[in-house]
């Protein structure tokens, strides 16, 4: 199955970078508290990072006592700005597709991986490979765009009212999973859209067993200080998960 | 918390019957058929059916080798229907709240729940007695309308063509969850959303262990036989669970 490796897209990864720049942006204000938020005690724990980009998780993981972080990433241009911003004794970062994963050595405590699972075809292919990585009782974190996103098949994502103000999402396609092209800073970025259940149904069949859900909407307070994320109302932009082995 | 007794209302009664009375409906395709695919070996079994409306499902228990079946339902009008159409010795219907089980005597092997949680306000409580409820190892399986319905909050669920035809759903609120009046058959049908996260993790902090998710949608050869279904494709009806003790 396909590999996709849109990141090292110089425009794609100019305009990512742009987002990711800009401290109020929708990771830092819903994603990372979630995933952090889920994340157990990781002294002395070996963790692995899939799709690390420019390794602030694996740096936060090393701050929070991690003894081995493994980072890895399909992209080149994200490594290096990894390495230079968020280089560490404790942190490897490893240039490699994360379907490759079963060429890793060693086990690990915790297994990470942060809005790239929605990038990935072989989806179950990659969640059997992290099971076989984790040791016994090991947890499995991750984030990806939530499926109100994902199945998302062409034109406007928002219904507008006349003066172009967003009323509501547009659901379309939502129960028919696969591939799905998006434009997103350049054209062709590949999706894969998977339901819900199809999501849990993998992990399960794999072996985890569930321990959280969450889809990360706004409270009253964030909306007061950011009123641009009142949209998130209608539809949670990030699905996580905590599962254990 | 409010117990909702709709089916109770005449119209709302007459209405609904007239559904069920028809072959070719959603919840004969699609819920039904995902019901009982997840239902474990019924042998000797004893089995508590919530919201068992005209006692159908629990009639199938029966079929299927059930010892003892208790079906409750809020409607006396719902339980007259039952106790005419699908009467047996081994059933007992019960006029009871599903927010009153924690008044029935024993335990059971198999809980179920077709389509009626999506009218109960205390989720959690009913979801908490139910842990009770089932011996070690029990399992329970329910299915309610898809948190991509029961989000929705007035207007058109549908955004058309000029034609009138459907182009997507129109998702609104998903992510404020609480109660929602809905017009069916009468005014002020009383639902409560919540999302998939809420839901999943109200069970596992019960303490179930998540077995299986499922969304049916229509395959292609149910479409060639009734093409009026092919809105689900863009948001599934229903959402059913599997959930171990």
């Amino acid at each position: 199955m396909a590999k996709q490796n849109i990141y090292d897209n110089e425009i794609f990864f100019a305009g990512y970078k742009g987002i990711r720049d800009n401290e109020a942006n929708a990771n830092n204000l819903f994603e990372m508290p979630a995933l952090f938020s889920m994340m157990p005690q990781l002294k002395g724990k070996r963790v692995l990072d899939l799709g690390c980009g420019f390794g602030e998780h694996c740096r936060k993981f090393v701050d929070y006592g991690a003894e081995e972080v493994v980072g890895i990433d399909i992209s080149e241009k994200m490594l290096k700005v990894a390495m230079a911003e968020n280089c560490h004794p404790k942190i490897q970062y490893i240039n490699m597709p994360m379907e490759d994963i079963s060429q890793l050595q060693g086990r690990f405590d915790i297994v990470v991986s942060s809005l790239a699972f929605h990038y990935i075809e072989d989806f179950k292919g990659v969640i059997g490979n992290v099971y076989k990585l984790l040791d016994e009782d090991g947890i499995f974190i991750f984030s990806q765009e939530n499926p109100l996103c994902t199945c998302h098949s062409g034109g406007d994502r928002w219904t507008r009212d006349e003066n172009g103000a967003k009323l509501f999402a547009n659901l379309s396609c939502y129960g028919v999973e696969g591939e799905r092209e998006s434009a997103w800073f350049v054209d062709n970025v590949k999706k894969y859209h998977r339901t819900f259940s199809t999501i849990i149904n993998t992990l399960i069949e794999a072996g985890f067993s569930i321990e959280k859900m969450l889809e990360p909407v706004p409270t009253a307070e964030l909306l007061e200080k950011y009123p641009e994320y009142k949209d998130l109302l209608h539809k949670p932009d990030f699905f996580l998960i905590k599962a254990k082995k």
